[in-house]
């Protein structure tokens, strides 16, 4: 279960960067960011995080949800009839003394924030550069176990749909039979629309599932997730319709090749860039190297792809317990692709599995 | 089918706006007006519209669905290691002649906007109010059909469903059997998460789908909707599992009586105002006058909420062809509550409704 304990820690690290930046309170826009320091997981709702204490700003539709939810915050009902946005923040920040703010950003449009701002006088206020996202990256036992539920579920709901993939099935009804399956098992809605594409459409990394039959011989991607807790799974399997011919296999294999690559590499203390040139290595190296793409993977959690990135700009050191995905893949125009893709935890010495489905690739049709 | 007339005209309804704004271009900044305005459905994309041509900047990753969808669209395939996109938009600007451009505010964060600030020196620009939005509460013949397409797979699927209300069903459960059979008789995911409430649940207006079970004599709501062509639709219905006792009689005839109202003083020229009173009216003269919620209904079409809203203060005068939703409900706390919610269009004497679900209440179990 969720503990309060494992709040105050969160609240603690982040407040330890405002100091460090000079600064008395963040106002937190990301609805992400808010669960991750509150709990609260509905919509229309502000958080003021200070060196003491957090506020959550939110309406009447909402209270009773914050209120079950939210551990130690100090709600604030705005009427939104009577009172803006930026009068409820500054009537909180006039209470609490605060003079000098950091402000997420990244997550607020420019239309509500200019009318904040003309709530601000006489405060300073800064760009925050991710402080809460920096923190997101290293997930604690309780995440972590969210994410393994989650990605349990996407496993055992493959194996259920797996029998479905025969010849005359749509990528559409393939999709809508994992999706209810997942659900079926306890999935709350989806961790993203999943990509199913069969034949050439299989070269297609973001394929949207269409009517598109399955023939004999087809290539396969699947790539899908499942929510747990608003915690998120992500994983991508392929297979080969039947029989495989050589350059299916070859295809595969290489993939297959550059994946156990990048996770040989793993270990906390290895930079980003350097997991993603040991796979890269691989493809690089192979006939293929001019079908890959350029991102192996990114971190997983509340969001789908948060922080760290893994590609070959994103310097980031990994550290113990991050979760990240690992994805290769080669994408041949008009012929088909192949992607394989779980999610690990980064240990001291190495990583651990979160996505356990096995890498079948010839399917019995 | 969609025709490339219907973006001629919606592009020139929007030139006009900028001009009587002294504007040669508008950033789209929104998805939804993006599609609106090119008919890309995809992600990553942003749109320049000029007094004479229409770009839309993307990177490689949606280059190939931009080929397909756009209509009439300058695609810029954006190389995002080498170009910031404050950079690929002043080129367009330059390369165009533009100097006095609006800017979608509301749909650009502070900090991806401040980038692009930094690259439009010498470039008069203003926040845009709204000028899509203002275009899309006018559905074309070819928006009310798909909307007409997904509201006649919502009523199929909750016909499909009804069968599966007995005791002992979870709302979770129901929930996911109606969202499966809206996509297998082909909706395009969901117009939005279910809200399915059961007993005293049935009182909240946005309830989450939870595992409590169907008991006899429980009021029932049901608020969902299907997808065709990214168009929405949204329906409520609300039911009692078996006899009602009076007093849900009395809240179900209540909540119908006040649709009835508002429908009845629908009409091309009427001020939402009016529509909002006609039902409110019936409310506030009943004994559950204080279990009443403020906002009647929206405009629906590529959002589920859009402009223009129907409630105590939004003065628009509705037009010929506005798509809305009326959806008066009663909410009475630890006991339940009825809402009735029907698509409609807005016609020169009256309107036409979208969604035909019968308003059955009383439900066999």
């Amino acid at each position: 279960m969720l503990i309060k304990a494992e709040f105050e820690q969160r609240l603690s690290e982040l407040r330890k960067r405002m100091l460090s930046e000079d600064r008395q309170a963040l106002l937190v826009f990301s609805l992400d960011n808010l669960r991750y320091l509150t709990n609260y997981s509905g919509e229309a709702a502000y958080g003021i995080v200070t060196l003491e204490k957090v506020f959550l700003i939110t309406d009447y539709r909402f209270m009773e949800q914050a209120k079950e939810e939210c551990f130690d915050c100090h709600l604030k009902c705005r009427d939104r009839d009577q009172q803006s946005l930026g009068q409820a923040i500054r009537q909180v920040l006039d209470a609490q003394g605060i003079t000098r703010l950091l402000f997420e950003a990244a997550h607020i449009n420019t239309q509500v924030w200019a009318g904040i701002v003309q709530e601000l006088n006489g405060i300073i206020y800064t760009a925050s550069a991710g402080l809460a996202e920096d923190l997101r990256k290293t997930k604690d036992e309780w995440e972590i176990a969210q994410i393994r539920k989650a990605a349990a579920i996407a496993d055992q709901a493959l194996q259920d749909s797996l029998p479905l993939i025969k010849p005359g099935i749509s990528e559409r009804a393939f999709a809508l039979e994992l999706e209810y399956r997942m659900q079926q098992l306890g999935s709350e809605g989806l961790s993203f629309p999943s990509i199913v594409g069969f034949g050439p459409r299989s070269a297609l990394p973001h394929c949207i599932p269409s009517s598109r039959a399955l023939a004999e011989g087809n290539l396969i991607v699947i790539d899908f997730g499942a929510v747990i807790n608003g915690y998120r799974s992500d994983m991508t399997r392929s297979f080969v319709a039947g029989k495989a011919n050589a350059q299916q296999r070859n295809i595969f294999d290489t993939v297959q090749r550059a994946q156990q690559a990048a996770l040989d590499s793993l270990h906390a203390g290895q930079i980003a860039t350097a997991v993603s040139a040991a796979a890269s290595n691989v493809l690089q190296a192979s006939e293929f190297a001019s079908h890959t793409s350029t991102g192996l993977g990114h971190g997983v959690g509340i969001q789908l792809h948060e922080q760290p990135f893994i590609s070959p700009v994103c310097h980031d050191t990994l550290q113990t317990n991050y979760v990240i995905t690992i994805e290769p893949g080669i994408y041949i125009p008009g012929y088909g692709g192949v992607r394989i893709e779980d999610d690990v935890v980064v240990l001291a010495d190495g990583y651990s599995f979160i996505s356990h489905a096995p890498k079948l690739f010839e399917l019995e049709i």
